[in-house]
Parts: structure tokens; sequence; C-alpha cells
């Protein structure tokens, strides 16, 4: 049993021993607080474990901002993703692919994108390749093979999975996000064409969750053991 | 002001005008209707209309048993699409293209297609063309072209339609199957995907509506005025 | 397979090669585009294909402004719509007539009316004519019947449509509105009543989407070969 | 405070005072009941009410034959509603109208009427004049007027309400059906339609709840004081 | 048929002529309108009938402070219910009683009242009658049976007008409101409760629709032709 | 750590240890199913805890017959509630009542009150005092007072838990039935309207949750440590 | 009867009975009130129940200061739950344990654990021990066995209380919160998961009630007799 | 592109080209298809690729019987999986853990088994070890760290793979299934409950899609090229 593995902040206890148990780097959830308390937070993490990276997902600007004057020379930020990552990143093991369908699921696709890096995967990005143009999709394909894992992101009807489910066998996570309106349903749509997809294999993470594909999809590559 | 136009039956009042109003044939819907209730309908509607056909849809076998008999030269049946016309067809105007995804997605294909014929458009057939397998509706490509509206018919993801309307601009109907399991509930994920199609120019019709969406596609090959 | 098509623009890949498929123009969706971003899409699109107009929807009153600025002598636009073409309008063929049930719905079916334009359709508008005033909409029933396409645009209870479609024959694409209150749930019920239409040969576009439905219905009146 | 006033069966206690407090016969419903529990629920409400009817709805045809075995020469009954009334009929004060919009509402409109007539009004019918086919309905724009309360039916769409709202400022009870399929959703789509009607004051129950709708219109038109 | 009953100012087609059909007066929706816009409005509606008022619902403040000044001696104004007529009041025929659960349903309730009164009823009110403290309910007994329509508002659980319709047999109309948090939906949870109402004849309205349930409750309490 | 405290039966691993985490017997969900599978985990529940009864729930006819041929002399059976518990009651320790709407919800109350019951607590019962008929409901206030918790069961709207909620302050659990029709939703209406429920201090369960309710409930009245 | 039992301040009938009905403590549920009101209603209540607290529920910062500056030496507050308590606090009977998933529950957490001491219960609780991180849960166990009433909040996936559950046999409420995003539909996810738990004997509040879960546990708690 | 790749059987098109795309055997999918149907896919696609399996899913009965009967030597049939594959089962890569939380999750579970072993991996299996008993989870843990990737089956509150995602770091693939009743909504509770998990890295499946998470899990097992 895990004797003791938490630390008390007062607003909160932090769980330093995560990566003995999965591997992962620890994470900072940004949305809802404070530059100050986002701060002390990677500190903690940063003293708990000098070797590897402390991920900041859904930073606000300021606490961008904040974060690359504390951390100068080790911080590994994306705007568009509102991410960063302060701390050595690991090497890379496997590889995988983030594909986007449209221009506004940038920000999901690149939160996905550091996130696998992170925690320990190459990555290699393929954009803006709707079903609705299926010519440039079938001219990624062989990024797509090369992958280890595909993390594929679309808004509106969702139906990017499935076109590249067809394409190839790689393991693919699906990731719906809340692009869209009228009947999308802030990414509902999207999230049901997805779990209903006619390709075999494919599996689905909440609406907009890019941290949670990029995560898995790393998991996966890693497991590979083969250095990207 | 219509002074009559309807005719009364007992258990329905029958609108005999119909197609001077609307150029389509008369329809009887047949489910939960008595054989001898349709076969009235229809001889009725054959009395008023001796020129053109009466459509029957979803017909139960005994019902296109029983019009097979009482039409034995003058009917056009699909056992797929469970429907069928009484009377002469009427020559062909516009080409109408029906493509399904599934084998399951059939006899919704097959009705609108019937239902195309019926009303007046010649028609095409491209079938088991899934998005999950992109090189078959490559391979497909001119058929579409070829025609002055589609009914593109899936269910589960509900995705081809926007794979073909990324091909082609001609005029566009997707209908959602309700084939599919679990979070399909029933079409409805299919139908959302439809109605948030990222290809411009997709309408959509109710779930199996395929009747509607033949008909539909039929008014408009008949615009063109280019017999078939 | 098309080798190329597209222009890579840094923030965004664009296709310019979409008439040679689809026949229609162009088009920026300007909802969360910066006025810079925006006219930079606009002007390579205008540059690749000076012949015909680029068409910009969901513009902000500040792109419209700046649109006006920037096309004084080749601007069509609508400020209702929130929509403007840049570029010489195409010869119409065919004709449109786009319909709305009361004022509120005006934004959605000018979106339709100036999108049928640009697509290259002529276009008749008919106003203000819900079904709880049915004088109203028989006293318009020539305009609806000299169409090659109609548009129907309905918020609240979406009853417009099912009443058009029984006075006529001309294919009809109803858009639902997010007008309402209460237990419309911000145009789902309007859909709902559209797509379950007594009226047959009805198909419906997602909610407010007026580009949907104007483009489909250009594409429609186009085929007639008819110059309007 | 109400002493007693109800009696008690075993397997229920019935409310034998209803009337004194709504001015309504008694009900039994009959679903889910066996012939013999209906049976001694009638009975015991004819006992202690000599003098006003029972009103027995959702009668399967065993309950309807196995009733009008039971009371020959006091039974008022429609099969088509699945109801009978035992006792005498009150006389009627004031005008229900039921309308229904296609043959398939008949059973919810005729549980309207009987039940409307059973409650002590005058009962007027009009069938088969759907939105679809406005001349129907304008037809028979003096029946509507002529009534204290309608009452009207429709499944699939649900417009009907909408334009005979518009036609007349006589009460108005809508009622949607379960008639309809793919996203009709068992009469939720006519429920919404409804409750959005564009036409003022316009009230709905709950769906296929005709004896709701018809208790509630005899209650209006009770009100008038006019002996029809 | 009407041969006009319309008049067109500009940004709306104004219908002068729905009293001659409904008995009820002219109405503005003032939500989404300027104060210009709607000034406009109801100085058309005055012109063209002085002898009956124009009631204005939905008004912000500045609204209702223009009517003050422009109508100072022929205004009924109510700033809880958001509403006011402009011109001289009906007299009264028939009482309508307005029944509230809590304090927050206190603007639909009070929009209910002002409507029913404009529309030419006598109008009571009772307040603050939950179901969780029935006896304060059952203390107005007599004022809900003296009413010849009762307009029954709540929020949260909606289960007043059950407990109101268990007492009395004076037609009721529900209005659920969209006082609640959580799983209360907007209003959708009290609509579900109200159509589902175990007691019978009540008939409901779209969620903090006082203005419909007013005008309905008019209606009836008009046709008792009892002046009150 | 709970070192076993299970048996492997083949076909189900049998936690045998239940009651001295929970103070509960154990229970066997009947639904699903063998007769066979039933008896086997009923006898071994028997062997394991000879001291205390086990419950099965959701018994059919048949099973219920033959638990009564295997247990003649220690079976507590309720026909209406499809329950049974094999072996002898525990002493009782604080009062559960069971409070229910209609005839309709006697299944679930019954379920709730067998279960009450075998987990400990003394029952009394409390039927047909729906909303609708407040003075029945009034009637019964004193039994509501003796008892240390009530279980309060209802189906259509579900507003019994708040009109009871409001007479008394004793821990209340609210149970919807899937009783209703239309709108009802298979329970869902009554569902919410209990978790908006207007009274303080109401719980909830799953609909239909019988036995959920009455564990619930025996818990609590068990705390108070009181025979009843 | 209850003869009076309410006072009138012109914008709230007060029921200053409450109490002798329930054993609770009056509440103000400050949302949507302004200071004045609320300060109003606190001083009516504490004025008619000198010997008892008044809760005030959902209070602004300005609120709470409000109420800080009035009762300077008898609020027992919390910025957290956004809540006070004017007067004297009753002694303790039985303990609420509140258990809470992530720190982003803590306001509904902090909210259950006042109203429950306010109600008079002792209180106790455990933070920060989500589904998953289970020895956390695991090393908290000792508390959990030593309450009468458990309070278990979680947003999320809401897993939480069936962990609870499988450890103890105390009486547990859950509480879904509204924190997580995507398909957590606000809380509705987390709603669901706790409705359809897998522990037995769960019941569940309405989304960030914890108000009526803190109410209801102290209900239990005092039931037990026990001084804390 | 893919020159031809699929054989027209008549009454489908079979894609007999699929391995050499995905690394998958080819899957027949049993539910609406009669037996000779089935039967003359599974013949042709052994004759196509006599070197690796078949799979049948979703078989009735009576199918099974059929494929034992047709391949008495070469079949892996699983009768509670409903799945049987012809031909030989390739050599195992990786290791799939299959992790079910009831018994009547089994099915789904053991489809999810039978599909990871025929797509090439090796697979153990934990069963029944329900979030409400966690000792038995916990029991499990190195069965969990031993696999390349989990596949965690859960109906009723789906709260299984937040809880195992807790323990370990190991790539899960949660499968909801519909077991369950009330608010379970057949399976839709579980679903929302696992796309919200607390826990990183959880991706997701349909409803009851055994096959679908058994194939991927198989895929990332694979990718390890560690022969289990």
């Amino acid at each position: 049993m895990h004797g003791g593995g938490y630390q008390d902040l007062g607003f909160a206890r932090l769980d330093v021993d995560r990566e003995a148990r999965t591997g992962d780097p620890e994470v900072v959830y940004g949305a809802g607080k404070t530059v100050p308390q986002a701060l002390a937070l990677v500190a903690a993490l940063r003293a708990a474990h000098p070797d590897r990276p402390a991920l900041v997902t859904r930073a606000a600007p300021e606490l961008l901002a904040a974060l690359r004057e504390a951390y100068p020379d080790q911080l590994t930020a994306d705007d568009e993703a509102r991410c960063a990552a302060a701390g050595p990143l690991p090497a890379s093991v496997g590889t995988v692919c983030v594909v986007a369908a449209g221009t506004s699921d940038g920000p999901v696709a690149a939160e996905a994108a550091l996130t696998a890096r992170v925690a320990g995967a190459a990555v290699t990005r393929v954009t803006d390749v709707g079903v609705a143009g299926i010519h440039r999709l079938l001219a990624a394909r062989d990024a797509l093979d090369a992958a280890d894992c595909l993390v594929v992101v679309a808004g509106m009807d969702g139906a990017l999975p499935s076109a590249v489910g067809g394409l190839t066998g790689v393991p693919l996570v699906a990731v719906p996000t809340s692009v869209g309106y009228g009947a999308s349903f802030g990414g509902v749509a999207a999230l049901l064409t997805m779990l209903n997809s006619c390709a075999p294999g494919v599996v689905v993470v909440n609406i907009d969750n890019g941290f949670g594909a990029g995560l898995f999809a790393a998991r996966v590559a890693r497991r590979t053991g083969r250095p990207a």
C-alpha cells in the first residue's frame, strides 16, 4: 500500500508519487486557479521531481507569461495549446501523430501534441485535412502509417476519424471538439459520430480533451520501446 | 381557392388533386392499414387518375402480394424497399443517384430509388461505399457527377454525405438510417452528423425517410427538363 | 487525383480549387477570425480567381466596414445578413425564393438570400408570413410557384415549411432558426418540427444555417439552366 | 375538511366525492386493470352516484365487451376511442369542437370527444385537416368559430394548432400524438412544436392525452352556462 | 378571405386586424426591439384602434420609462411584469386568478396577471403558496373556487398545479418558470411535472410564458359573459 | 485489508462478508438469473450466514414458488413486491414508513417495505395519498411523524415527496416510478421533480429502485438504536 | 390546521413556524436578493426565534460582509461555502462526515458542512480523496465508519460515492457537482453515475445542492439522539 | 490507389484486402444475417485468406452451431461472447487484460477477449471486481500492471475504469455496457461516467462494443512486438 505519496500544500494535497504508478508527468490543471496558486503547485512538483517536467494545461496568457518568467531556461510552452511544461523533457519513445480537421480545431490538437511530447513520445502533426477534402487526407497517408498511435481531432460532423480509420490500422484516438453551431450541441454531435464510427477500432475521449488523448497516445507509443 | 379536390372514402378523405398542385404521384402510407383499406385507397386513386401511378410505401409482404395480384400488368414493386407503384410509370426527366453506405442501409436506399423513379426521374445506384473504405467511393465519382441530385443514405456514424459532398457539387440529400447500436440512438447520431456536415450544401431528411428524399430529389431532377 | 489545389497561408491551407469541383464560390467563415486574417483570405481568393466572388459570412460590423473599404467597387454586402461578397457576381440562372416567418428570422433569411445570389441564382423574397396568419401566406402563392427552389426560414414552432409545402411542389429547403424561448431549446423545437413535416419532400439544414440553405438552393436553381 | 369522501375496495381507495369538488364524472383508467377489477370500480361508482356516468378510458376490447354486457341500456361506448361511459349522460352545456390532423390521430381525438361529452359539453368534430392541405382547414372555419373551446389533435410535425390558432380566438387546447417516426420521438417533436406555437393562447396537454384535453375543454364550455 | 388587414412599417408588417379575428388586443414583444421601434409599433396600433389597448411585453426599464412618457394618462404598467398597456382597458368579463408558488415566480405571474386584465378579464392574485407549505394553499381555496380560470405559476419542482388541481375543478393553466438550478434545466423539470400532473384537466404553456397563459385564461373568462 | 471474504460459485464470486462491513443482509438480484442459479446463490448465503436472511429481489413468480418450496418455514415473501427473504428476520430497530401515491406504485412501495423490514427496521405503510387529493395526505400526518425515515413512492408528476416534505421533518427518501405515459419518459419526469423538490432535505434514488430506498431507510432507522 | 405561522414582510411571507414542524433552522436563500432584503429577512427570523440560528446560503461576498457587520458576535460564516448563520448554534447531536473528491468540489462540500452543523449535527471533513487515488480513500476509512451519515461530494465522473459506499454501511448522501467539462453537462454525468451507483443504499440530491444534503444528513444524525 | 481489393458476393461486396491495410482479421457482423448468408461470407474469407481467421460476432446460437459443424477442427468459439473465429489463430504478440465489473457484464467482456485473441494478442481476464468492492480490485493489481493494454467493462455507474485508471498507467480502454435500469438509459450513464473519468488517459468505445475495444487493445499490444 502506498504509505505516503502526497504532500499537503494547504489548498491542495499534491500527489508527488504519480509517475511511480503511471509513468506520466505530474499535471496542473490551470483553469480556475490563480497565478500564484498554479506557480506554487509547479514549484512543489519541480522540487519533488527535478528530473521530470510538470505540465500545466488550460493556462491563461497571464499564467503562461508568469511561467516563462519563472522558468526561463526550462519551459516548453505553446500559446495555441494554452499549455506549458517546466523542466527537462524526457527522451522520445515511439511516435504520436496528431491529425486535425480544421484550423478551429487547432487549440485542442496543440494540447494533445504538447501533452504527448511531455509524456515521452515523439510527435508529428497533420493539419487541415477534413473529410470534405479527401485528397488532402490521402496525401498524408504515409505520415499516418508511420505513427504508433494517432490522435484525430475534429469538430462539426466529427467524420474525420472514420475516414482515417479506414486508411490505416494504427491505433486511433478520436477527440471531438466543441467547434460547430446549431445542432452540434457544443461537440455532442461530433462525439456521437466518433462513438458510432464505422471504422473498427476507434476509441474516443471527452469533448475538447486534447490532454487525455495526448497522454493516452504517449502511453501507447512508449510501450513500443522504440526510441523515436 | 380549391373548390373540392378530395373524395370521402368513409375511413379517409382522399386528396385526388395533389398532382395539380405538386407534380407528384399520390402516395398511400401502408403501415397501420389493413390490406383491404390499402387496396381501396389505391383503387380510388387509380380510378381518379388513370394516367399516373399510385405509390404504396411501408407495405408488408401480404400487401405487396395483394397488389401484385390486383395489378398483375401494371405493378412496379421492390421487396427490399417494401414499396410498389400501380399504374404506368412516367417518362424520366433528369437523373437521381442513390448512394448507400452499407448493406443494412439497403431498404431505405431502395425506398428512395423507387420513389424517385415513380416521381418521374431516372435512377442510378451506388452501393456499399462507406467512409471507412474511401477507395470504393472515389471509384464511383463519375456516377456522382452525372446525376442531377444525389440521395446519400448512411447509418452508424452518418459520415458518408460529408465525404460525398466534398467530391462533387451536385445537390445532395442525406438520409440517416436507424442502423446502428448503443449511442447511435436509433439514427439520431447519424442525423446530427449530417446536420453538422463540414461539406457545404448538404440537406437532410428524417431518419429512415427514403420516401421523402426520393421525392425531393425527383422534384429537383425534373426541374432540369432534360429527358434522361 | 487533385494534384495540388490549395495554397498555404501559414494560418490556413486555402482550397483554391473548389469551384472546379462544385461550381460554387469560395467562402470565408468570418466568425472567430481577426479582421486582418479575414482580409488576407479574401485577397488570396480574389487573386487566385479574379473572375468570381469570394463570400464572407458571419462577418462582424468591423469586418464589413473593412471589406467595404478594401473593395469599394466590387462589394455586395448585407448588414442584416452579416455577409458580403467581393468580386463580380455571376449571371443568374434559375430563381430561389426565400420565405421568412417573422421579422426576427430576418438575419438568417438574408444570409440565405445573399448566398444564393452569389452562388449564381436570382433571388426573390417573401417576408412575415407565419402559419398563424395564413391569409398572408396564401397571398404569396404565385411567388412560391414561380421559383425553382424555396428556402423557408422559421423559428419558434417551425411550422411554416409544412404550410408552404402543402401549397406547392417546388423543392423546399427548411431552415430552423434559434429564435424562440423556453422549450424551443435554441432552435431544436423548430428543427424537429421540420424533420417531421407532414408535407412531403421537405428537406432541412442545421439551425440558423442560412448559408447552407442558400448554397443548396442555388445549386438546384442552376441545374435548370434557365437564365433568370 | 372533507370528512370522508372515499370508499375502500381492497385493491383501491375510491374517491366517490370528486364531482362535489370538480363538477366532473368519476373516471376509471382501464389500462393495467383486469376486467373484474374495472367492473367492480364502475359498479361502485354507479352505486354511489346513480345520477351521473362513470367513464372508463384506455379500455381493451374485452373490457368494452364486458361493459356492454353489464350496462346494456346505459352504455355510451366508442371503440376507436377505447372508452365507454356507464350511466346517463348529462345535459350539454357549451360546445367543444375536436379537430384532428390525420386519420391516425383518430383514437386520441375520439377519446377527447367522448370525454368532453361525458363531462357535460356538446361536441362537434372536424377531421383530416392537416396544415399541408390548408384549403381543407379554411373550409372548416365556421365550425371552429362556433365552439366554446377547441381541442386540436396532431402528430408528426404538430403544426396544426398554430394554423388553427391563427384563424380563431376560441380557447384552444393542443394535443400532441405519438403518431410519427424517426426524430418524432414518440410525440416529443409535436409536443415541442405546440409549446412553441407562434399563435398566441395555445395551451398543451401530455402526448396522447385526449382524456385530459376533453375534460379541460368541457370545463371551459360548461362555464358559459349556455345549453348547447 | 381577409382582403388587407395589415400595414407595412418598413421593419415589420403590422397585423391591425387581429381583434376582429380573436377578440384580443394587439401585442408588441419588446425583447430585441429598440425603444424607437417599439414606440413606433405602439403608435401605429393606437392610431389604428383608438378604442382598445396595445400591450407591450418583455419591456426593458428604458422602454417602460419611454412608454410612461409617451402615454402619461393612458398607461397601465407593471415593473415586475416588465409589461405595459397603452390605451383604455376594456371592461372586465369573468375572473382570472393567478397563483404563484414562490416570490421568484413573481415576474411571470405578474405578466400573466396584467395580460389577463388587458385582455378583458378581472384578475385576482394568490402568492407564495408552494406545495411544501400546504396549509397556505388550503387557506386560499375560496379564491380559487371563485375564479373562471386559474393560472398557476411554479418553478423548481413544478408541483403546485397538481395540488391546486386536486382542490378545485376550475379550468387550470399551468406555467412552468425557469426558476431553479442544477437538474431543473431552465424550467424543463417543472414543465415535465406539469405535463404529467396527476390532477385531471391541467393544461400547460411554454416555460416563463406568462403572456400566453394570461391571454388564454382571459379568453376562457370572457366566454362566461359575466361582468366581473 | 479484507483477506478473503468471498466464495467462488463458478458463475459468480459471492461476497459472504458484506454484513461485517455494512450491517445489511446479502441480496440476490433475481432478474436475468435462472431459478437454479438463484437457488444456489441463496443456499450458499444461507450456509455461510445461518443467522441472517438472504433477500431475493425482482423474482419472477416461478422463482418465488421455488423459494417457497425450498424454504417452507423460513420464507417471508411478497408477490406484489416480487421479493422474498429466506431465513430468520432480524429484530426491528427504528421505524420506516413507506408512502405511495397511487395503486400502480404498489410494487415499488412493496419492494421498499419488505427490504426495510429484512434490513432490520419496523415498517408502516400509507397508500393512495396523491397530491391531487391532499385531504387524504393530511389525514396520514401522524403516521408520517412517527417514523424515523420516510420512503415516498410516486410516478407521473412525482409531486408527492414535495407535499410530504412540507408536512414533516422526518428524513425523506423519494422514489420515482416508471408509472406514467407520454412525456413521463419512463420515470424521468418524476425523477426530475423530486431532485428539484421545493421541500428541503429530500433525497432521491433511481427510478423504481424500491430496494435501494428501503435499504437506506433501514440504515437510518437502525441508527436510532430504538427497538420498534 | 396551522392557524397563522407566517409573517408578511411585503416582499415575502416569512414562515416563522418551520422548526415546530421540521426541527430545522430557518433558511434565507441569498441568490437574487439584495443585501437589504436579505438582512431584513434575517432580522425578522432572529426576532421571531432568538434561540436558534438563521442560515443564509448562496451569499455574495458583500452580503457576508454585511452579515459580519450586523452580527459581529453571533455569526458563523464560511467564505468558501458562501454561507453564514446568525445566532447561537445548537448543541451537536450525532455526527455528519463530509467527503469531497477534489479541491474544486470544495464550495459545495463546505456548504453541506456548515448546513449540517447549523442544523444540529457535529461535522467532520475528509477532502481530496478521488476514486483515481484509492489509497487516500482507504486511509480515511475510520472517519467514514465513525459518522452517523455521510455526505459524499464529487464532480466529473461522480464515481466517489460508489467507492465509499462499498467501504461502509453508514447512510450515504451523494452530491453531484457541476465541476467538469465537455460531456459532463454541468453535473448531469455525475448525477447519473450516482443514481446508478453499484453500491447499495446510496441516495442523491440535486447538482451542487450542498445545503439539501447537509440538512438531510443532520436530520439523520439528530435521530440517533447521541450528543456528539 | 487500391486497384481491386474486394469481391462481389451479390448480397455484399467483401473487402478481402483489409489486413494488408490494418493488420486485423476480417470480421462478419452476425446480427441480421441469415445462417446461410453468414456461412457464405465466412467461406469466402477463408478461401481468400487461408492463413488467417475470420471472426464472426453477434452470432445467434444457431449460427454458432452451424459454424461448429462447418469448421469442426478450426473453430474457436465462445458462447457467452456470441463469437467464433474460423481458421488458425495467429501467434500472440503483447498481452491484453480484460477486466469486468459484474457477472452481467460477462458477454461484452468475453467478446472483447475473444476479439483481442483473434486479432493477435494474448489475453488475461479479471472478473467481478466492481468499485463497490475495492479490495477485490486491489488484489488484481499485478495482473493489471502486467498487461500492455487494459479493456475495462462496466455497466450501471460505470465507475470501474476510474478506479483502475488510478491504480496503473497501462493504456486503458473503457467499455460501457447496457446493464442497468431506470436512469441508466441503456448504458448512457456509464458512457458519460467513463468520458468524464477523473483518471487521466482513459479512452472509451460505444456501449456494449466489446469487439471494438478488443480490436483496439490488440493493435496496441501488437505494437510492442513482444511475443506473449
